[in-house]
């Protein structure tokens, strides 16, 4: 999908019809529940749809108790829902009546469109131009349908809804239909019931995000999940997370297909290396969505927002009957870039009496398995951490202890009734009654400590990254973007950086060595560099010499420059050398803009240089970033130690250089139609600033120069 | 645990009576089963122990059916073991009589050892002290004894031993007992019996390697698992590791403990690198150990080798109901290095008639859900991948499908029935019904495609690098290490480096600037260096200047570079100016070598230059690595575009750069007694091999400089 094509299709404004009908018409119904269409009606018989449902079959004149309607013209009202399972041609000339009929949304679960080539897709197309013409929702087609099961509607044919289907404050949405089906399957062994199950297939016109808003509008649903595999329109996602984070609802995305074999060749190094799970990662980041790899860890996520709230921040602590337990917990959560804090003395004195002797006391507490005789020490420990005001929350581990379950699930469950800090029970080799104990206390329950703990830091991730988020409206930028773009000349490059506010390294170009020679100063010492629109990465074939003194080296280096780069490059053109006077001596960083064709301007922030690839761990965000988002992505740079003044170099002063990033990427979003793709690499960062020494721009080419 | 201690210990002589006892004296018995000693009685009991039990409690006469025992001299024959579980002074008591009266082994379950301070700890070494003397084997103390149910000896409290223990090839052993229970708890829920599971405790003599390389030994046993939080003897980690390799037993390792902080300040390079995860994880990858992050994962290890059998290589074959979950699969699988690979031609024409027309025939293989109404589709396309010689392992991955279960599990049983091709089966939200069906049919089976990847990844890699262990017996070395460590003047690390075999950038040493001058030459660039054992990174304060030419500016540098170290470091001692001629242009890297405490002579490769901690990932082994290893080393570096001709330089010769390697570790594992430390950074590897140009050596004092 791309923007162009979202503007002419029919959009959310009929979901509400789709999600919550009041009467809806199955076209293709069927009395064998075997088929799909078969399966819809029993399933919302089954789940008692308290709405009206309209079989439509001119093959037979009922279904059960059901009066059977030979097509969707002969309905006797207008259906808030037409759910359509027929061969592809069959759907879209149902669809058609269906419109025709005024049918306000419709489902399309038949397959058989886009996913199968040419010809579907263009079926797929006529059937989207119907209904954004009809003004109605569209979900799907290739699709397993949906299920509210707030209002009892299981128009689906999921197997899940085969089974029991309890309505939980969750809404999930996913692009898959079998792997959405086994979260949902997966979610019903947690216990955790499911508000909303929605399988949008091929997208044709609604996707996830158009769902998912229309969740943070539900005041039933609390939590918002969806399992993604194409972005599709970026925009679209940047906005719903957004009112998600201000609606206070938590976003849980599994976003897969980010193997580095997408990765778009470019000129510059922002393209390069912006990857798609790289630019995705960094934009989830940036915008507190709660990232997970897997459904094993959404549903982990799930069940600790469910049971045990919302957890603000990375400070665990950890009580545990394993000693071994806690170092690997410790070391994951570090590995995570969450280091199990230190106890305060306060709440070390406070342990002290309640533990055994030989307890430890650090973090994780180790309260051995002494705890068997005397149940209340686990107790104790557990409430005297959730007591400790620099703790976020506490995870609990236990193993085994089979006949005891009950006794210490009830006993847990008193410290999570008083007190509001995240409580996470890891309990590995639970038995099935120390399972259900656990669920009955309403506690979040994990079958490894690994889980708990990757829970608890993807959700702190989150919290901290909302605290980050600016109230300002966020501008709503149009649906175009560059059509081409072109590399511009050094000095064009130039007068367009310096109008977006970027402060250059002042330079001259010179095109003889007699000019050269008249642009250097006595005692300065200069960085010489090849003019060529033809020569990206200049060092590389000896087009860059640095630290030249004197006006004889002056003219020496001019011929030599020339030289090399003809040697190297015999068809470029060459428009001679640029003098530069050396740069201060600082952190070499780059700051890199590109028009993301989903997500539009994005901004990079990475190690410069010759760092830019090899220390690598660039950071992304969707422009403009906040002057503290712009610190969060400094701090999450991988050689921290660069920019704290290894190697002889002065530390930066990060806020500074954090709103000059903040700063850089509001000029480029204010500038995104005019620039395709920026690269001012390196920067140097001083304690006064920063300085672009070198730079590549790539305009973004009028419409009319196509 | 260090080496010189080892030596004092029992060692394992006396193992089998331990583990395979004919008598059991438990002394502190006790008829009331709450009490530890209690446990171990009624668990021996209730196993159906067919030796003789003693009990030995001076309160009473007999327990049940037994006679009890005074004290252990009463005992009517010298026991195989003797079971303590007093106090700490009563225990080391027991041991003596024990010894006293014969014992030929004994484990002492009581705490208040070591774990509690000084005081405990010497009665810990007075213990082994006895033992030792008497030639006796001793397990713990502070532990919760151990199992071999092959035997049906139970001589634990462990809480696992309370139900059903039956007995399966697997060795587990674990230092920490809580976990150690938790992970037997696991095994059971995955119906995978234990043949062994000992906890070792504060291991006072026997540690994990010990009691490892016992189940090497036996028959019954086929695959070593083991926990571990302290590497201890690291030298009888790799013995261990090597003699499993030799026998066909996968060795299984989870090890914990191996945050960061632990890392040592050091002077060179190889040092500050050279924490104790990275270098234990390369001497894990190096020796063929499947490393494991958490209990979850070497469960899942463990019953893939148990159910699939081994996986000899790294190119994972999908068959998927799912195309979103393929896409996770092979996210993930590039993520850990194993990209899955493409389908050959002939692979893809023979899956083609056989799945739906709508199905991938990429890898993964999505067959889609149509096959409900037709299983043989899976079965099909399971065997189809498992006959492609291009393929090591087969994922397939279904969810749900309740009431399907039985006939699913049995068709693909057939493919697992028919080839030699291990088969993992990935079932998410399966029903109760199903994991039995699946069990039953003894296939192995995982609850996530993450579960099913890892373990094939980490199987691959074990078995990928036991092909390249060499045959040739492993060096014995001394338990002798450096005492400490003096950093060599440039010329005299010269000298020693030289008798190691390294070749180094000749270079002359000059203390004023007359010489500096008479020791370039016209048309030569020279690189000049200080020359001072004080300052060990000697670009950063302006101690280096590369590209010198001519003997006028030899001079003038030769006084800057005096006058830069002096104002740097005052108190340094400075000999002068090192004269090189500039390196030959190649790709930098660093070799280093280090005396580890445990292990021994470790060798490390990493990229050179500042790339050393900028880049990082460097690679670690113990020496000697033979040069396969060190090839598969260099393919493990980060930066593999550095080492491809990055940036116009030129590629280097992988197999020419690895032997150059593999004799550097051989020579310096060879003059470990006199070396504590290499540094050679960085060694420029050109086509023709490899030079070292700038070097720090650290020798091993003699004991009598100490």
């Amino acid at each position: 999908m791309n923007l162009s094509n979202s503007q002419n299709r029919s959009r959310a404004s009929n979901l509400k019809y789709l999600l919550a009908p009041r009467s809806i018409a199955i076209v293709g119904a069927s009395s064998n529940a075997e088929k799909l269409s078969g399966r819809v009606l029993a399933y919302l018989q089954r789940h008692n749809f308290k709405g009206k449902i309209w079989p439509v079959n001119p093959a037979q004149s009922s279904i059960g108790d059901l009066t059977c309607y030979a097509d969707a013209a002969a309905l006797p009202a207008a259906p808030d829902l037409g759910v359509v399972a027929l061969s592809p041609q069959a759907s879209v000339k149902a669809v058609e009546t269906l419109a025709a009929r005024g049918a306000r949304s419709c489902a399309v679960l038949s397959s058989g469109f886009a996913e199968v080539g040419k010809e579907g897709a263009a079926l797929e197309q006529r059937m989207a131009q119907i209904t954004e013409a009809h003004d109605m929702a569209l979900l799907g087609p290739n699709c397993l349908g949906f299920f509210n099961a707030f209002d009892n509607t299981f128009s689906t044919f999921s197997q899940y809804a085969g089974g029991k289907a309890s309505a939980g404050p969750v809404a999930f949405v996913s692009q898959s239909g079998a792997f959405g089906t086994a979260v949902a399957g997966l979610a019903r062994q947690k216990g955790i019931g499911l508000g909303w199950f929605v399988n949008t297939g091929n997208e044709a016109a609604l996707d996830v995000w158009d769902v998912l808003e229309a969740a943070v509008d539900d005041t039933r649903i609390e939590v918002l999940a969806a399992y993604v595999e194409s972005m599709g329109n970026g925009r679209k996602m940047v906005r719903l997370a957004r009112r998600a984070a201000k609606a206070g609802k938590p976003l849980v995305l599994a976003k897969v297909g980010n193997s580095a074999q997408g990765a778009k060749a470019a000129a510059a190094h922002t393209g390069a290396l912006a990857t798609p799970a790289r630019i995705y990662q960094g934009v989830a980041t940036q915008l507190g969505v709660i990232s997970v790899a897997d459904e094993r860890e959404m549903l982990n996520v799930i069940e600790a927002l469910l049971r045990a709230g919302r957890i603000r921040g990375h400070r665990i602590g950890v009580v545990t009957m394993s000693g071994g337990a806690g170092v690997q917990m410790a070391d994951l959560a570090e590995s995570l870039g969450a280091p199990l804090p230190d106890l305060s003395e306060n709440t070390r004195n406070k342990l002290k009496p309640l533990v055994p002797e030989f307890a430890s006391l650090n973090n994780p507490v180790d309260v051995t398995a002494q705890f068997i005789a005397k149940p209340e020490i686990l107790e104790n420990a557990v409430a005297t951490l959730q007591s400790d005001p620099e703790l976020d929350c506490i995870i609990l581990w236990l193993q085994m202890m089979d006949g005891f379950g009950d006794r210490i699930a009830e006993g847990i469950s008193k410290c999570q009734g008083t007190s509001s800090v995240p409580l996470l029970v890891t309990w590995v080799a639970a038995n099935a009654g120390t399972r259900k104990a656990l669920h009955n206390h309403g506690l979040a329950t994990f079958d490894s400590g690994a889980d708990a703990v990757r829970a608890a830091v993807a959700m702190a991730r989150s919290s901290n990254a909302i605290a980050l988020l600016e109230d300002e409206p966020f501008p709503s930028l149009s649906d175009d973007r560059p059509k081409s773009a072109r590399v511009l000349a050094t000095g064009a490059a130039a007068e367009m950086l310096a109008g977006c506010g970027v402060p250059l390294a002042r330079s001259v170009a010179v095109n003889s060595a007699e000019d050269a020679a008249r642009a250097v100063d006595g005692d300065q010492a200069y960085a010489f560099k090849i003019i060529s629109p033809d020569i990206a990465h200049k060092s590389d074939i000896g087009g860059v010499r640095l630290g030249v003194e004197g006006k004889d080296v002056a003219k020496e280096v001019f011929d030599d420059l020339m030289a090399s780069a003809k040697a190297a490059h015999p068809d470029a053109r060459l428009d001679g050398v640029e003098v530069q006077p050396m740069a201060p001596h600082g952190v070499e960083l780059v700051f890199g803009y590109s028009h993301h064709p989903s997500l539009g301007p994005v901004v990079m922030l990475g190690h410069g240089g010759i760092f830019v690839e090899l220390v690598g761990g660039a950071q992304f965000g969707v422009a403009p970033v906040g002057a503290r988002q712009a610190e969060a992505m400094l701090d999450a740079l991988p050689a921290q130690d660069l920019l704290d003044g290894a190697r002889g170099r002065p530390p930066v002063d990060r806020k500074a250089l954090a709103q000059s990033f903040a700063d850089f990427s509001n000029h480029v979003s204010l500038h995104s139609d005019a620039l395709a793709e920026v690269d001012l690499n390196p920067v140097i960062a001083t304690k006064d600033g920063f300085i672009a020494v070198d730079w590549l721009v790539s305009a973004a080419a009028k419409e009319t120069e196509q």
